[in-house]
């Protein structure tokens, strides 16, 4: 059974900065990126998101950086749904350099389910499918 | 009379790359936020342009880079509205590095008057008097 | 005979902006991917151009923004390179969303070829190869 | 006796997305504006750190986003040094909107000193004049 689902992509040269190596924002980047690739392989993409009425801000973001990533390495992401109840959730990421086992970069964000005019949304309730198929998706440990 | 509106700002680290200069994609954005800061200045801000119901989309960019910028400069810059008919509009912008009149970067943008739902704005029509504080603005070769 | 190499990727949400599509100042990225996974497949990637001690700066960015690219589409970028000279060279660009043969984004950049001390390499003579194969690469109109 | 130092500036229309506010990635790049503010005026500046042979990679960033930023608000940092040990050193931030007490954004950022060829730095032994100095900055709780 599949559980982390990777993601793959070539670093850009505009993502370096003077000291030779990605700037340490870009990392939020990535986990966006591979959030939302995700997401979209969950049955839970943004035009389904967006059908629905929610939008799913940011509330927190944790990042770890152990060995930079250069320009035209291929980092791959390893993105799990660490939390889930319906309410908020939270990802966690695993940065890999292609080609080797080492850890690159370590995350965490947390997010939380909205109606565009800003109210809560309830999704065990209002969402009942989604939301059991995400339940489905959490990873223990 | 002034004519040059000159908006000043430090270069950010996270706008260099590995050459150890500003990325050349950095300078389309410091035109944009000196013509922001020059519209607000002729009463043109964002804020009015959003009551009139307007966007400004960009048209063309054109950006010829002379000399490079660094972390930490000061750079200032030069925007004239070069032509106005009410329909469309051109801006041009030159870039020092504080404390020398050495250009470093020139540029030229295009945009037009667009309703949100995407029909063209007739400014002289539409909003007159704006139209014609515009046509002031305007400054000849 | 392939002459064009399309590049293709998805367009990310944080290359948005609140008018809801793609900022303008990203296509100046989106030129830069192109064209070096386009010197890549040319035998003219980065790490040999590294090798023989050169840079490449950008002198020029030309953009026409014709149709906006949205999150989540797939963008498809035809490159050409239109000039080389062995001390100079430019590239074109016709950016196209995937599924449809509608232009959104046209666009030019020119380059210089320098040694990293900034002295200007001509390429003809320092190498013949390499400006050999370039010279061959030049799509005429 | 002045403890934080506030860094202000406007916000960019480039810095928003499509959800029409400040797009979360960002908030690391003022977090980053505002440390090298502060360090300048701590005497601790770019200039000088590069002339001591240093760079001070991030080791770890964190955020948490309670009040979205938009387009064209005035964004005022607070800094605190808040650990400091000579081989590392963290530092927070809360950031507010210009004109309102309520906290936007709060983070934590960590750094290590390494000379360029990547060896740590023991700064109490090798510089220990700047070590006093940014010791005497550390703000307790």
């Amino acid at each position: 059974m599949e559980t982390y689902q990777r993601y793959r992509r070539r670093i850009n040269y505009y993502e370096t900065d003077q000291m030779g190596i990605v700037h340490h924002s870009n990392y939020i980047r990535f986990f966006e990126e591979a959030r939302l690739d995700w997401m979209e392989q969950k049955e839970m993409d943004y035009h389904r998101i967006e059908e629905l009425g929610m939008i799913i801000p940011v509330t927190f973001v944790h990042s770890n950086y152990l060995i930079p990533l250069h320009y035209n390495d291929t980092v791959e992401i390893q993105v799990a749904l660490t939390k889930f109840d319906g309410i908020k959730m939270e990802f966690s990421y695993k940065l890999y350099r292609e080609g080797s086992e080492e850890l690159c970069t370590t995350g965490q964000t947390g997010h939380c389910f909205l109606y565009r005019d800003m109210r809560p949304v309830r999704m065990k309730r209002a969402f009942p499918e989604l939301y059991r198929s995400m339940k489905e998706s959490v990873e223990e440990g």
